[in-house]
Order: structure tokens, then sequence, then C-alpha cells
């Protein structure tokens, strides 16, 4: 840490902050200046926040150098992350990015569900995607059909052998979920709900973490590090678009620099969501074209068997012929590209 | 509902919208318009949701014309909404705006939280605020003492009479966390966490509700939805600062306008945060001035014995002499301007 | 339009809405609901504003149904915009992205400028850019050498054949950028200087317009439509990132959904710049790979012979090495994909 | 400045730089620490810009300790600027604050205009404001009057002695604008003009500078800045609204606290602007009131004799009757809190 002293910080000020640095096993190195002091503190943030420092008198500001994410950090784990499945589906590294489909809710028609999972499996899909607890803004929507929906996720990962990826809201579900789960996934707005991120970090299955729409890089990474902190390092990230001040023509402005920029901070694998990221039907083709090209380790997509009955993001999803379609189109993407993927946007600085 | 056609939208576009419509008990009246065709739609929302009409072929948008929320909607309840308290003090209406004190977390030292609350109730502030599960960050950071703190609560209220605000993070907590709270806070983070908001629903205690930091006042006012529809309503709103794109200086915008316009369109009580509004201790006086002016029914601010060994929020909360500047500042704001109360800022269209 | 009457609006109300829609020629239809009376109004825009339509009594809102930018809409120019140089160069349609290189600023080593023009030569680049005049954001910075910048990149085009991109910052010095440049550039703090955008719309260069940080598309293709409404309907739009929340890991967010947006509601080719976008010069290969796919007719990219010395942007310019490096990657992108371009991220709606 | 080296930082990248700094005059302290070095450099920036370091091979990031503008600053001049007209009207330090008002644009009504001014001279204002050249988001919109209406603005200051306000927009219009202008307006899309700052800079007239809606407060104070520079130092500062991510409600979100920012870190009058800061007409008065006492030198508002009628902005524009209404009781809120003004939201560190 870096502290900066006001101009008006007097010696006994530069001298408290450097006895609490010291009294917490930091070096303190002080170099006095025309203007202001500066005090390098070496030493283990951990002991002493840097928030507590800022209180002192005379201290203008405190500067972190490091990230204060660990283990979600690439410092300390050089190699991508690579998470397996039963059926030797990888997500991360070098692997072919991964496919998460299906519809934003599970409703009561099995067969529309089968439709969906008969086309994915078909397009080479490894995941079927539904929820069955849904976080609705207004409380007069739709919320899910609970287990019964869980139950449909089994009963077509059955038929067709897809994955089966659904959210949990909240806690008391955990058990539930992770009977039917293969991977359970962490909605934007739970991102920083700390409790649930606690309740999956002891559980071992997979999680998708997705970004908050407010929330930086930063708080992105340190929610992650919530669940592995508390004991499971299997975490995909998923950027799904961030608020803007435009949402005349998109719901929200999807991040595509994330990725490059995840991939250079954490070894953690990320995927993107082009449905949410845009809520537009016909900007999932180019986005998800966008967020391969930029590196992203899958693309999760919202296709519904007839979006025009769909009870909830019915706008933003496709129907089944135009999931082949664009599905095919990123097959193709992914197949002239393979070649690529091993050296994949790295700049050697020079 | 006024649901826009395509240009390119067919006659069997526009017949099969009018069909689910009149389905659904809508009265439906289709312009045919030299460039686009609009289909007014006059019924109950409740039974069709737009986003499903979104989805039909030849529909360019549909645009509603009443806001979403109803129970904490001004047009379903004229007069303000006021929570009265056990000892008789009442917040919202004509009431005199209530200041809610105390630090960040409470810390494991009882006499520090006492001396605050005997500056608080010596400055005439009714309720003692303070953290016993706090949301962090980084998994590092302090999160609270749980169940001891909120016996610190009781303890500090018994000895003050001052009412005692917390915030409960998780549903599981809940029984817990009523046994000692007067007040429930849901903090930002977890405006959109609805199943916290469903729990919350269910109890009878008095909920402080704060917006998310990337939250429309429409979001902010369907998450109050989610607890009224639920069974309780007694909610009251907290403005305490919005994502923005300067963080140099400020941590959130205090959104200040957000109060006169929750005022024109709810009837809910709204308190201002200028501690996480702005995160900066000598903004505290001055924002908190601009949200009374503006019509704020209460002030919520940290105070923390020794903010230079505070475990959390140390920077942004006043210490016990600051806080009696400061409030008494605002104190004589809120006397002298007393008289204005009842006619405050309505400015007669003509 | 469609105007939205307030609840408690009067029958002299609706009525001298109606009164004031028929003496501008509108035809007004009203439909008194339960709760609103809704009012549509058939006629032409440009003779009544909306904003005053707004200000009546009673009056609760006016919705557009019709974009307000026309000369720039796709609904007036179904086939994509091609803009073609003296050379036979194109930018638009079906052709081959262009590719915008050189320094941020000209500066005062004209055998620097040509070994990034040779270089951009090689790798099949169309366009030097460099700037003569740069907005500074701090007065105390480098802010351009002026017309000897522009007499060196004229010298280099001479030399390499390039064609000539540079910012024009004030209509005083339109006569002199005229003569030296083939494309006018109009920067992103500018984008809403109308004066300026009325100064270009009377030359007959074409012009490449920067987004501005915090505009939204419809701001942008207003601003575009400054220039076409004055004569020049040669416009090269360019997403160059939008003002975010985050700005630790880069300096913009580059809003790469702008791209099939506005491919979707104008008929005018968009390029990207992924230097200013990101600000880092590690995101310029990711971040340029994912506009190309997305459908951009081009890149501009900042290349600095020796980024270490450079007046201004060195750490987001790429040295030639890395340029040469990246571009060979970027135009083997091309190459691959090349097929797909006519139908490119087209789905149809069923 | 203080400079972070990568983790992989070699001896030669960190000597390179410490040879860089050295030759530029700065002192360089090198730290070598576990994870990272650190080198502070003491001397001044303006002669080595902290980009240029930043691209220097090894470098992860330099961090600023000074802020970059300097005669805005506090730390230059303690004590307010106070701006004096020559009829002894004052603006800045303990003064009232002062008030601006007036419709958006001058149009072809003198007798409208005038009934403005009459009405702002009987509530005490200084000010009448309007618009001769008016930036207009589409081209299809009124742009002003011109030198029509700036003879219209001086007719009305000869007839009530009202000082006069209005927007230059482009250097070539200055000295026609400084003829009859009191204080010249650069608006918030020009906030960043660094030309037509350059050009206001050398007359010397008061310049009220408008905040740009995505401009932070550096950025702000670095436009300011640019007047300075160029040689004029009466810069009356104006918050405006900045750009939110919701437009429901209001057009912009009002920062009030930019107020006691600005009050902290420069010496500058600030003036704020609730008409365009909130766009609707009801929080005109509250949002006034919130910037007077988070400390506003004065406040701007649209005023317009028949807004119904207005050419521009008409529905954020107060009628006469209201404008009396408003402007009464923000008369009694200055009379009332008068005495608070000396020690105003100053809050002594301890």
């Amino acid at each position: 840490m870096i502290i900066i002293m006001e101009r008006s910080a007097t010696e006994e000020n530069i001298l408290a902050v450097k006895n609490i640095l010291e009294e917490h096993g930091f070096r303190a190195i002080v170099h006095v200046g025309d203007v202001h002091t500066v005090i390098d503190a070496l030493g283990d943030k951990t002991t002493l926040s840097p928030s507590r420092l800022e209180t002192l008198e005379g201290v203008n500001q405190v500067k972190l150098i490091r990230e204060p994410y660990r283990m979600a950090s690439r410092d300390r784990k050089e190699e991508d992350t690579v998470i397996e499945f039963e059926n030797g589906v990888k997500i991360g590294g070098a692997n072919r990015p991964v496919f998460m489909v299906g519809p934003c809710s599970v409703e009561d028609d099995y067969e529309g569900l089968l439709k969906v999972a008969v086309a994915a499996k078909e397009m080479g899909c490894q995941f079927l995607r539904g929820g069955a607890f849904k976080p609705r803004t207004s409380p007069y929507d739709f919320d899910g059909l609970g287990e019964k929906a869980l139950k449909y996720l089994a009963q077509a990962k059955k038929e067709t052998g897809l994955l089966v990826v659904t959210e949990l809201m909240d806690s008391t579900d955990l058990d539930l979920v992770c009977k039917y789960a293969d991977i359970i996934q962490i909605g934007a707005r739970n991102m920083q709900n700390f409790r649930l991120l606690k309740a999956v970090g002891k559980c071992d299955k997979p999680i998708v973490l997705k970004r908050g729409p407010a929330s930086t890089i930063r708080e992105f990474l340190l929610a992650a590090e919530h669940i592995m902190y508390n004991g499971n390092e299997k975490v995909i990230l998923c950027e799904r678009g961030i608020k803007g001040f435009d949402s005349s023509f998109t719901r929200n402005v999807l991040d595509i620099a994330a990725v490059p920029v995840i991939k250079k901070y954490s070894h953690l694998p990320i995927i993107i969501d082009p449905s949410h990221g845009t809520g537009q039907r016909y900007l999932i083709e180019p986005m998800a074209k966008a967020g391969l090209v930029a590196g992203a380790d899958g693309v999760m997509v919202e296709v519904h068997h007839n979006p025009a009955q769909a009870m909830s993001d019915g706008k933003q999803s496709l129907s089944i012929p135009q999931f082949k379609e664009v599905f095919g189109k990123l097959n193709l993407l992914i197949d002239t590209l393979h070649l690529e993927k091993n050296n994949n946007n790295q700049i050697k600085e020079a």
C-alpha cells in the first residue's frame, strides 16, 4: 500500500500512520516531499485494512498496488482452470467453446422443452439451461415451476445426455437444486448475495456466476473469490451485459472487453450471454461471434420452442429454426478459426 | 398498452395481435397508418404480459401507459404512508424527519456502541443502526458479529430508548433478526434478492429497502411492490447513491432527485443515506441538508465512537464530536424550515 | 405520435390537444379509456414538436413512433452506403473492411511517421491517420503541430499511396484541413459541436464521425443527420467506446453491439476504434476481431514507431512489430471468414 | 508520481525508468518489494507526462498524487474567487446566491421576453439568460435567432437593468456575442471544445462553463483550466446534470454532491441548473433548494412567458406565475438560512 498524506499533515500524523503500520507487521518507508509526504507500506494487507488507514488524521488517500482477489488471480495460478464433467465435457483452457441453451424458464410443457433439448443435442450443444426458480422484477410475473421444472430438466437430460444448468436463488433450495443440476447458476442480481455465494462455495458443483449489471471487474472477481474462499474453485464467470445509459436499442451493454481482461487477470473460464446482454434476438448471432473471437469459453443463449408463447424473455429467445441457423454459423466460425485457439490474442510487449 | 407494428407487418400479423389481445379480455383498437399500424389495447395487463406481445411477428414495440407497480403507487393511495412505532415515533407524511445513526458494523466493544447511542439520544435521534451481518465485497473483510451484535443493539436500546435498525442478509436469519430489530434493513446489493423480499413481506416489521446501485426508480418501486404484495405494506425506501462514471471524489452519485420523484409517484416514505451515497465524511452535512430540503423523511448516517479503529467504513463515518456538530446543524435546518413542511415543493401546473 | 393524457385531464385539456394537433395538420384520434385517455396523432412531426405538446396542461407524456433521423435511416435508403475514393478504395457494403492506422498525433519526426506508413502499406492498410490538431483534456499537454503535421501526412501519402485521415477541431481550419485530408475526422468530444457538423456538411470530403462517450445511438445518428442535412452524405460512423462505471481496466466500454444495431437502423458504414475504446494495447487484437465479426466496415488503430516516446496515447498504441503481428491476424480473420460477408448476421424472423 | 512496476520487470526495466525520470529532472527513489518494485518520482509533472512512463516496458501503472489542474485548484488560491460586475453584482464567496433566469431560446416575441425580464427583476434576480445560438440534437429543430436575439436581450437589459447571459457556440461569433453579453455561456456539449475554450480564455468576459453530461469532476476542472490558462480567470462552473441509466423520470442526474466537492478542491464559484438537470418542471423547486443548501453560488432556471408555445424546452420551463411562486420560496430559504452562509458545511476533521 502507498499512503499519501495531506499537505497539511503534521509530524504527529505521519508518526501515527507509521506506528499503526508497524504494529501490524508492515515495513513503513517515509518519503517527505516538498508538497506531500508519501509512505510505502510493505506487508500483508489482510492484517490491516486500507480503509482503516484512510480514516487517520492527515491521510489523503491510500492506494493499493495488488488486486484484492487472490484465489481467482492469475498471479497465483498461471494455467487456465479447466472444469471437467462426468461425461468428459470440459470448459476452459484450450477446449472448444461450449454452448448452454434452453428456455429462460422451464414451463409446464415437457414436450416443448424436449424439442429444444433435442435440437440442442443435434447442434452439438453440451448443456441444457432452464430456470426453475426465476427472479422477476415485478411480483406479478411468472416466477418458475420449482421442483417440477427440475424434474423436467432431469428427464430431458436422461433423453438427450445434455448436462443441466439451472439457477439457485436462495440457500434454502441448495440441496434440492444440487440433486438435479450439473452446474448451478448464480444470477446477476445475486452476484453480491454473499450468503448465497458462501452456500455454493460449500457444495461441489461447478458454478456459473453472472456479472451484476453494475459490477466492476474487481467486484466480479471478488464475488468469485467468495465462492472459492469457501471451498469451491469450480467457478465459470459469465458476462451478461452491464447497465448503460441507452436502453432504446439494447437492454444492456454487453461488455465484450471483459472477456480478454478477465483472461489476463484470472485463470477462471468465462462465457458470454448475448440474450440477456442485448435483449434482442437479432443481436445474438453477431454478439456471440464477437464474444467467441475475443476468447470466450462458451456461449449461453435462450432458445424456446415457441417464443411467442414464452412465459418470460420471449423477445430475446431464438425459435428452434433460428437457433439452428445461428448455431450452425457459430459452429462454422469455431471450426474455421480453430487453429488459432492456442495462441489467441497474445501480444508480446516489446 | 400500445402495440406498434413494423412497417412490414402483414394483415395476418395484425390480426394475430388483435386475436391474442381479445382472447385475454382486452379491447383492441387498430389504427392503420401510412407508415405504421398502431393497436391500442385496453384491459388488464396482468392477464397478458407485454413481453409476450413483443415476440409476435410484425410487432415493433409495446409501450406501457401505466407504471407496473400498483400497491406502491400514489395512483392507488393518495395520502402519504406513515409508519408508527410502539413508542410513538412516526416516519413519513408531515412528521419531522427521523435520524437513524450508528456504526456500519456493531463491533465487539459494547461501551463504544453505547457512547454512540447516548450521543444519538442526546441529539434527538430516534433510531440506532448497526450491522450484525455485513455484506462485504471481499471475503477477507470482517462480516459481522451475528447474534452477539443483535444483543448489543438490544442492550443499547434498553439503556437509551432508541429503536433498532439492522440488516437482514438471508431469509434463514429472519426469526433471529425479528427478535431484536424494530426495522429490518434490506441492503442495496439485495434489493433484487426476491426470495428475501418475499420473506420480509411475510413478517410484520417495517422494512428499510435500500436502492440498488444500478436500479431505476421503476425497479426500486417494484422491489417495494414485492414486499407489499407478500403482505407487508410498511416499506421505507432509502436512496443511498447510484453507480456513476466518476469514483475519484465520491463512491456513488447520491440521486437527490429520487426523493421528489418518488414522492410524486408513490405514497411510501423515503429517507437518504449520505454516508454510503458519497463515501466521504465532509459530504455528509451538505448532502443530508440537500436531501432534507428536497423532501426526505429521514436521514441515515454512520457514526462511530472511533472511526480510525472502525472495522468497516471508517472513512465515511462521523466521530461523535463531528456527529454532534453536523446533527446540531441538521436539527437547526429542520427547525428553521419547519413551517414549510406542509406545502413543501408543490407546484401547481397552470 | 401518441399523446397519453393524465388521469386528471379534463375534457378541455383533451380538446386543447386535439385542436393544436389539427391546426398543425395532424389527424387526431381520441380514445377515452377507463383510466387514461390516449390520442393518436397522425401527421408530420416536423410541423409540431412533441416537446411542445408535452407542455400542454393534462398531458402526461408523448411517445414517438418513428425515429427522428431520416436521411441516415435505413427506412429511407435500403441499400448500404458505399463511399469510394479516387484510388478505388471503398468503405461500406460488401467491401472488405478497411484499416486506418497511424500515430495519435503527428510529431516532429517525419522519418518515424514514414516508417509507420510504410509498414501500414505493407500490411494492406488503406488509410494513414494522424492528428495535426489534438483535443487535450489538460491545457498542459501537447496539442499538435498544425499545418506542419498536415504537410508530413501529405508527404507520406505521396510516398506510400495511403489516403489521409485527420481531425478537424474548429470550422476556421476547414479549408486548410480539406487541402490535405482525404477523410476529415470529427472527434468524440465534438460529436455535438453542431457548428462544426454544419461546416463539414458543406464540404465534399467524406467524414469519420466518432461517437461521443455519452451519446445514445439516437444522438449519434442525429449528429450524422446534421452533416447529411447540410449536404454531405458521405458519413462514416465510428464506435470508439462509451463512458462506463469501471475505468480500472479499460478507459471506455467499447460498445460492439452498436455495430449491428446501426447496421439495422442506418445505411451508413460504421468502423470501430479499439485503441480509444479500451486504452490498452493488449485489447486491440481481440476487440478488433470482435468488431469485425459483428459487421464493422473497418478498424482504426493507433500505431507509433516508438510508443515509449509518443507525445500522446503511447500506452494504447501498437509498436510497428506489434502492429504487424496483430494486423496479420486480422487479415487472416477477414480472409478466412470472407465468404460469410454477404449474408452476415441476418436472422429471419419466424 | 508513483510508478508501479510489473512483477516480471527486469533490472534493466527499472533502470530505464529511473534514467528517464532523472533526465527530466525528477528525483527517483526505488523500493524493491517482494512482489512489485515501486518508484517514487519527485519533480515537476509538466516536464514528463505520466502516460509516457506507462508505455515503458515493465511498467504496470503510474499513479498521480497531485491533481492535474493548477490555476483552478484551491491548493493554489485558498480564498474563494468572487466575480464582480459593473453594477455591483457579485458571484461567489460569501455573497448571496444569484439567480439567472429566462427562456431557453430567445424567440421572435420581444414582449414575451420583456415580461419574463420584468418578473425576474421583481423577484430579485440579477441575470437574464436566453439563447441566441442554440445547440439542437436534431437538425430539424429551431436553432436560434442569432443577432436579433442578442439585440432583444440588450433591449431587455436596458429596460430592467438585468445582466445578460447567453451561449457562444463557435469562436467565429465571439466578437458579436461579447458585444451584447455580460456573461458568456459555454454549453455542456461544448465543454471539451478546446478551441472554443481557448477563444473565450482570451476575452475578458466572465464565463459560465457547463459540465459535460459524461464529464468527471477532474475533466470539468481541466476544462476551466483551459480557459484560465489562456488568460481569463473569471470562470463560473455550472452543474447541469450527468448522464444516468434511468431516463424515465428525469432527463439527467443532477449531481448535487459536485457542489461541495468542487468547493473543496477549487476556489471557483459554482451554480446549478435544475431545469436541464432534471428536465421536469416539478423538480425545479426541490432541486434548486437542494443545490442552495449544499453551497451553490447561484441557480439558473428556464422561465418562459408561455411554456406551451416555447420553441424549445417548454416542458422544463416555469411559467411566470410558477416562477414567482418557486422563487418566492427560494428567496425565503436563502433569507432564513442566511446566517449560516459563512460557516456552511465545514467539518473539522478530528
